[in-house]
């Protein structure tokens, strides 16, 4: 895709915080809009988007900012998709395609695709591996998205050309675009990115539980421990709704990492080095063989 | 401890990699002491850190080494210290004193004291709390210890003169010098240390050995995943080792760890909303609270 290129005339963005006002500001400054509409449930960051030219013009209502728009696409928490999709498709042009950014897709998509299809409306799934630890529209930027990838998760009945268009879209804000099956989805980023955030989550509460001493021995915790917590620090309510929407990958994951570390407690318990040193070398392996693949950023990717 | 005030005339540093070496250099910068010399069973590490000015002499063996020291420094791994505890001692002024930068101290403490107190020289067990992802003499800066904590273990036979020397080497080299409990001292470095090691080497080998799908899903790992496993790079033996000398506290820390795992997996597997809320934001507000307390470092802290 040249830059200038324009993919569709107009975009609206529901949702304009990070995710949403970042990908907007990309696609402007790619060209491959020529007009973005923004609505937000919070007239503070709508107003704030506007003012910032994240979105060139807001709807009186979310029927109207939707009504025109080539694409509509939903940058929202998880738990709120379904119900935003209910609203927006009655008002959407028929021909139009509406998008999502969730970082749960089987749920997300059992809940948006039967509405679209039955006012025969395009519904392309999606999710961009990237964010910040930041959110809200002065959070956004257009380069967000370079480098990292967005993966879209089709059905059997996502229509070819809708998903090319989102694609497309994902292209000129710089992404690569990886097709790929809905569960599988779901299981990798349980794997990578949920599985971690509640290992993290969890850690963070028993070491600051430890109440052997009368001191809270989180102060001693050097770089090595923040490095390794910092994303205890995301937001509970995102991470609420990743758990309960992901949650049967989520659990699998769980299960498949007490195994290891069932694995590794029986082997410091009976002492033995060998294995211990072959536990710790495979893991050193698999880790330094990704390391420096992806830059740095902590939303729920 | 104003600049300049020696403390000691002469140190011998056994072991002059990162640690040690970084610790010499910190006390020459500082002119705490008037004399270093070195020794390392890596005689090619021994041979640059004369080169580097690291130390100013080299010992014809061990022995010699550490003949005329007023401070002797072993900073070598864990499993090593009270074997060459053994091999220095006979040879060491019998007013010197014998420190340690071991990262366990309570096996390291019940292996070199008894040997000490035969030959009646004081050992004064210390870990100063700092490091990088690095190792080696070329490693080795003059700053490694600056405004980081170093742990002073003392048992109730540590000469309070001896403690009190040692402290003043650890505040010549910049560091804020804590005493503590030798048990205590095990149980916090393996809540906030060992125990995140494990979890890390764990996951990742958790994660890399998923194979439901036939690709490594670890390419999918963003900036997240990558922070969060960083210290599952760490060196395998040093690993193996700290494992094995701090067994029983990491256990412990272990046990305590699956506890909260499995609330929060009962809590998912309940779809308990609210309960996830609270066991995430109390999570984030502990971690919140230590948030940029400390600089970044991955050595055995």
């Amino acid at each position: 895709m040249r830059m200038g290129a324009v993919v569709v005339e107009r975009i609206t963005v529901v949702g304009v915080g990070l995710i949403g006002g970042s990908l907007a500001l990309a696609l402007k400054q790619a060209g491959a809009v020529r007009e973005v509409t923004g609505w937000d449930q919070n007239r503070e960051h709508l107003h704030c988007a506007h003012a910032l030219g994240i979105v060139d013009n807001i709807g009186a209502d979310i029927g109207s900012a939707v009504a025109d728009a080539d694409i509509v696409i939903l940058a929202l928490p998880v738990r709120c998709l379904a119900q935003v999709a209910e609203q927006v498709l009655p008002s959407m042009r028929p021909d139009a395609i509406l998008t999502d950014t969730g970082s749960v897709k089987e749920a997300v998509v059992a809940g948006i695709e039967p509405v679209a299809g039955n006012v025969g409306i395009a519904y392309v799934p999606g999710h961009p591996i990237s964010g910040t630890e930041k959110s809200g529209p002065q959070a956004a930027f257009a380069e967000l998205y370079r480098g990292k990838r967005c993966i879209i998760t089709p059905t059997s009945s996502t229509p070819a050309a809708a998903i090319e268009t989102v694609a497309q879209l994902w292209r000129c804000a710089g992404s690569e675009v990886v097709l790929m099956d809905v569960r599988k989805h779901d299981r990798i980023l349980a794997a990578i990115s949920h599985l971690p955030h509640m290992i993290a989550y969890a850690l963070v509460n028993s070491v600051s539980n430890y109440d052997e001493y009368e001191e809270n021995i989180l102060e001693y915790s050097a770089g090595g421990f923040l490095d390794f917590t910092r994303i205890a620090s995301s937001d509970p309510v995102m991470w609420r709704d990743i758990a309960m929407e992901n949650r049967g990958a989520i659990l699998e994951m769980l299960e498949q990492f007490e195994t290891y570390l069932a694995e590794l407690k029986a082997d410091i318990a009976a002492l033995d080095g060998k294995r211990l040193e072959g536990f710790f070398r495979q893991s050193k392996l698999s880790r330094d063989a990704i390391a420096g693949s992806a830059p740095t950023c902590t939303k729920g990717d």
